[in-house]
């Protein structure tokens, strides 16, 4: 679908929703007037019919391009110890360093924070365009950026971003892939330790594991929900080993959070990968300098930083316009996998 | 040089340059009308003159403090590794989130760029003051940014912040105290992991240690630089594990070094602390998720970033004008330090 529509007009949109200019004006400028549900059929002609608000006119004059915003709603505290984060940015920082342009960081404590700050920026003329990130289900930023018309890359699956350009990785093909290589080892009683449950990406591996492990006739309920940090990871493992039917292998959703389980398996006296299995994700560069080295699901998280910052530049130049996918997270033994020991 | 000069004017700095007002004032104003060589004669005759334009008329008025900007010179897949600068940007970000402000990053390759880029941020008024890291010994920064008149609160020990309001830990002290607590341990074979040998703050440290063993009656050449990477980290300390006379305890310049350091010992069947006490520095979430959990010279980068950002806004409102010391990083002994093995 990329053909240029450039002869759609604001009536042909208007004509289409059954509206008139006036409300497809009103939804756009996200002003009252028009009802949620109104709105909503409104942004979904405009979509179809590839209109955006003020097309040329708006475009970019004026604007510093040279200024991309990334707008994070996480704690601080966190975001300094979440090593998928810092190797994002790393990769975003990459691409803009080379074309002069820098990355305006904001941290912001809920969405609604989040959806102002935009407007502001994209208003005030800061930013040539902006970063998505974390997407929940039925995502709350969706209608009013969109109707902003904010150059904007949204990092998830395409089910998650609504429409807008997206770059994701496959996590539900990667979490099947875990579930099945410790199958393969003869793990049966194998557990996940995920990230929140409402962030649609963890959400997308949750129930990857869940089917996967039901594909093969293994209880898939042992899965634990996490902020994602070591300290978590650390209480989910020592509940999960102590618990009546402990698990032989776990997957977890980081690094940390894996690294954090050896050093839980060590204190409790067991062998790894003998007692228990250990599987990061991500792979940084902490799953090689631990002993034993961390087997993971392994990515190039720079990498993946740097496609989402040239779609950006894409997006803003009008070229890119659908879904990205960057390559899906391949498994890595090391040394913290292993067949089950024979009880 | 610290002498102020008033009432050096535009028509100096027109008269050393050979040019008009006119052409000072497009340069500094970055409009089209002067060549890039007459516009650097210009900066460089300012500069020599201690010149800045409007000094008081521009001030801050039409500038964003909004956005306060932070060049870091440092590889970008090395950014996404430390800990350290996570930690710190993350405090920053909680202080400027609190004032509806913004962090613009940019990474940068070389001192020069970062010197033009702060110079283009500054006078197309992007950004109303900045922060700066990672000194060297005759930082080359130091002049250049002073002429610009940029508010800019410098990271690191006044003796290498040339004049710039500063925040500082004690990087000296820290370093003599880890000495002496593996000394009254019953240590005398201690090393170093360090930093790189050009960093104003390693090299104060690699001093330290080596004043401090002296002054002890040790030996205190035992010291390898790193880049700060845990892989670096692992190879210093398995060149040092193997030498002919094996250190009892090393010291490390981070974290993700000692975390390595521990990975090694275990590799080559080494005991911790038993056969070898380690003890790592800045003391971030790694350290208590690691099995032994690592002892730490141990401090709050967080609220460092914190105190940072805080005296940026200082320095913009001219209510901070010397230098802020945070709290020296303290002893925080956990289970990877001990007496060593009676030989």
């Amino acid at each position: 679908m990329n053909v240029p529509a450039p002869r759609v007009t604001i009536n042909d949109v208007a004509a289409r929703a059954g509206v008139s200019k006036g409300a497809v004006s009103m939804a756009f400028n996200n002003r009252p007037g028009v009802s949620a549900a109104t709105r909503e059929r409104i942004f979904e002609v405009a979509r179809q019919l590839g209109w955006t608000p003020h097309q040329t006119a708006r475009s970019l004059a004026g604007r510093r391009v040279g200024i991309v915003g990334l707008a994070i709603c996480r704690p601080a505290r966190l975001l300094g110890l979440e090593p998928f984060y810092m190797e994002f940015i790393s990769g975003i920082e990459d691409v803009l360093a080379g074309r002069s342009c820098s990355l305006l960081l904001r941290l912001v404590r809920d969405l609604d924070e989040e959806i102002a700050l935009y407007e502001e920026w994209w208003r005030s003329r800061t930013i040539g365009g902006a970063i998505l990130v974390d997407f929940h289900r039925e995502d709350p930023r969706i209608a009013p950026l969109r109707a902003l018309g904010l150059p904007a890359v949204a990092v998830g699956h395409p089910s998650l971003t609504g429409g807008f350009p997206s770059v994701w990785t496959d996590d539900a093909t990667a979490a099947s892939d875990a579930v099945r290589y410790l199958a393969a080892l003869g793990h049966r009683r194998i557990a996940r330790v995920g990230g929140p449950s409402g962030l649609g990406h963890s959400g997308i591996r949750a129930a990857a594991f869940e089917a996967t492990m039901s594909e093969l006739g293994l209880d898939g309920r042992r899965q634990v929900s996490t902020g994602f940090v070591g300290e978590e990871g650390a209480r989910a493992t020592r509940s999960l080993l102590l618990g009546p039917e402990r698990p032989t292998a776990i997957v977890y959703d980081n690094d940390i959070m894996a690294v954090a389980g050896a050093a839980v398996a060590a204190e409790m006296g067991l062998a790894v990968p003998d007692d228990v299995s250990l599987l990061a994700w991500d792979d940084s560069q902490l799953c090689r300098i631990t002993h034993p080295p961390l087997s993971a699901m392994s990515h190039d998280v720079h990498h993946f930083g740097e496609e989402v910052a040239r779609a950006l530049f894409g997006v803003i130049a009008g070229t890119h316009k659908g879904a990205l996918q960057v390559p899906t997270p391949a498994l890595t033994p090391r040394g913290s996998t292993g067949p089950p020991r024979r009880t």
